[in-house]
């Protein structure tokens, strides 16, 4: 059976726009990973009024709700009750549950102390399933009334995002006779258009798996989606999809259910044991960002300089002053003494340039915005490439780092690294 | 008259999560200054019976209708045939919008050719207001029909938010007979709650103009909101009430109607005419980027070293090796070495220096995740700061560059700098 579910995100505060709905994004990417369809996002406000409005809409067009936020202990949280009275079942207090509530309280280092309102969460609908909070003291739970599945998680987003995939992902496949597993193919180097164009015979050919792309930032993700009666049926099913696509799109693949470029490269250099650093000018520390935004980087990531000004370039990688006063930073000569410079300086393996124009304004160059050059030292030589990167001033700066990260993931899998 | 919005989001990338609602957010902030309230938002997909399902809903608990998405050239884009159908209104061709596509295409230096499917985007409701796009193809547009106020803007954020800006704001305040503006009243070092302590007499007591209290990330920010026949007498309302909040509140304020630590910052280095440099270890770059996330960063900021390891302090920011090998670098000597460092390196009147541990796993010490130490160095000496900063890897480093911003500001403005 096809289940429609809706996302009913709880919370005054999103619709004074000072929280971004993160939550309703999350959540609808796991709901697509296991074949369920979203037709509708709801967002209302911490008044019981409109929110049973909201609920009896969803009712008519959907057969599984799931709000997030209002489970917390002020007077403002109020989707537990207005859901049980939209449903016309008890909230009944649970003994387990405040247990836990103190017990957060307690194993907490601060001297925060636990105010009776947060018994409050204790109370749960009755005969409800319990989703406990590992990550907080909202519990979340659901229960299944007048043939409609409703599932209440806590606002805050680590709350809700690590509780929809350890209790209500397991919980949704167990309504389910059948299994559904995707994998994500994420690519750089090739637009959506094009990736569309290469796929489109497969994709029109292929009733399961599915085959569907995304467009990220600067980066497109392939999806393949098998349903099947087991697991490792799915993954049989999988199997043969995923490597046509390897086949067909080759090398601007880099990684297969991975979260990002950052992380394909921090992981292969940690599984090489190579060091690398990085000289930045235009990116501005973007990159230095990127690699320490994954924890274990500092194995692999010595660190690197931010070469604002052309002294920094020199007292932090080295480029000679003269060329700089004579050519200037905007070349591709100055990238390479920048990825020399700092591999020499912090004596690690391998060694990031980055100089451009990230515009507004052109600095009184005749280069466009957009224009940038990106360098790899290595072992093996020095690679670069020249780049016309388009418009704004935070795309450039992302597409750039992205160029460095790909140059050092096609470096270290034996891959041509020029364009 | 109060006047109740609701934003309707059309898009199935949106109910995939291969895309964060930011339109909506950010046009709730915008409506919520000039006093329209919000009561929904609703996401459906490129479906156009989904659609006029959620537009006929719309209309009976609102009186002005948002939309965003679904103006582009694709046969998936079918916002403004479904919208004109239920209000019963024919679209009608613009020769005059036709030319501001042709020549859109025209402009683009790249060699992108204009497909026919883009003059779609020309039709129009009859006697709509056309909301001309300074910023991409899709023009936008409003019209008033069965009472009620309907606008299609186009949905990629940067056409979407400043088209609503420039002409929806304007359209919507022409339907007012009274004026509704705002100022941002932004804080740092002192939590949401303790704010709202603060205020909160004073809180219960206005009615306009009106204040409210925001948290962002580790920040707070406060909205005065007043309304009026003019312009000139909401600014007088507003100025009593923003010095009050300025005498209860002090200098945690840093800024009013400013985006950002990072923006107030280099104003204020621009304007004294001061250069800036930062050696960072466990923020791992993030101050840097989000002081060049400001374009025109380069007048003030020189650059920086991202001092990940122990030898990367030393060669970029002169940090003494011996000490390292005895102390190691979680100390606020450490983050002092490294300020002066990098301020010296790079020949600035100010430097930044940051090390801590962002966790998670405690690096072979004994120090917990969020122990960090920012210090900045000045012509009138070093200051420092030794922090807790609480769970959550991203979380800590936000917090450890907002402090160093922190500092910065108050030593600029004469304030007192160490905690």
């Amino acid at each position: 059976m096809e289940h429609i579910a809706e996302i009913i995100s709880v919370g005054t505060e999103l619709l004074l726009g000072s929280t971004t709905n993160t939550d309703a994004r999350d959540i609808s990417i796991m709901l697509s990973e296991i074949g369920i369809n979203v037709y509708y996002h709801t967002v209302v406000g911490d008044n019981p009024g409109r929110l049973k409005a909201a609920v009896a809409i969803a009712k008519s067009r959907a057969d599984i709700i799931i709000t997030t936020g209002g489970l917390g202990p002020t007077c403002d949280d109020l989707t537990k009750q207005t859901l049980a009275e939209a449903f016309g079942i008890r909230l009944i207090f649970s003994e387990e549950e405040a247990d836990r509530i103190r017990s957060y309280f307690e194993r907490r280092l601060s001297n925060t102390h636990m105010t009776e309102n947060n018994l409050q969460q204790a109370y749960l609908p009755e005969g409800c399933t319990v989703f406990h909070n590992e990550w907080g003291t909202a519990p979340g739970c659901a229960f299944v009334s007048d043939g409609i599945t409703v599932m209440m998680l806590p606002g805050p987003p680590r709350e809700c995002i690590s509780m929809f995939r350890h209790c209500a992902v397991p919980y949704l496949r167990s309504m389910s006779d059948s299994e559904i597993r995707s994998h994500n193919i994420r690519i750089f180097g090739m637009g959506e258009s094009a990736v569309e164009d290469k796929l489109r015979p497969m994709m029109l050919r292929m009733e399961n798996p599915t085959l569907a792309p995304y467009a990220k930032e600067g980066e497109v993700m392939l999806r393949v989606t098998a349903k099947a009666e087991t697991g490792e049926e799915t993954d049989r099913l999988m199997e043969p999809a995923v490597e046509e696509v390897r086949k067909i799109l080759g090398d601007v693949i880099y990684g297969i259910d991975v979260n990002s470029l950052e992380e394909t490269v921090i992981g292969l250099l940690l599984e090489k044991d190579l060091t690398i650093s990085a000289a930045e000018s235009c990116t501005g520390g973007i990159l230095a960002k990127r690699l320490t935004d994954i924890p274990g980087a500092s194995g692999a990531f010595m660190g690197g300089g931010v070469t604002y000004s052309n002294n920094a370039k020199y007292e932090l990688a080295d480029v000679d002053p003269e060329f700089l006063a004579e050519y200037g930073p905007y070349n591709k000569e100055t990238a390479v003494m920048m990825a020399e410079g700092i591999k020499n300086r912090l004596d690690t393996d391998l060694g990031i340039g980055i100089t451009g124009l990230a515009g507004p304004g052109s600095d009184d160059t005749d280069l466009i915005p957009g224009t940038a050059f990106v360098a790899l030292a290595t072992p093996d030589g020095t690679f670069s490439r020249s780049l016309q990167l388009g418009n704004g001033r935070e795309r450039i700066r992302t597409m750039a780092a992205n160029h460095a990260l790909d140059m050092v993931r096609r470096y270290l899998t034996g891959l041509p690294i020029e364009l």
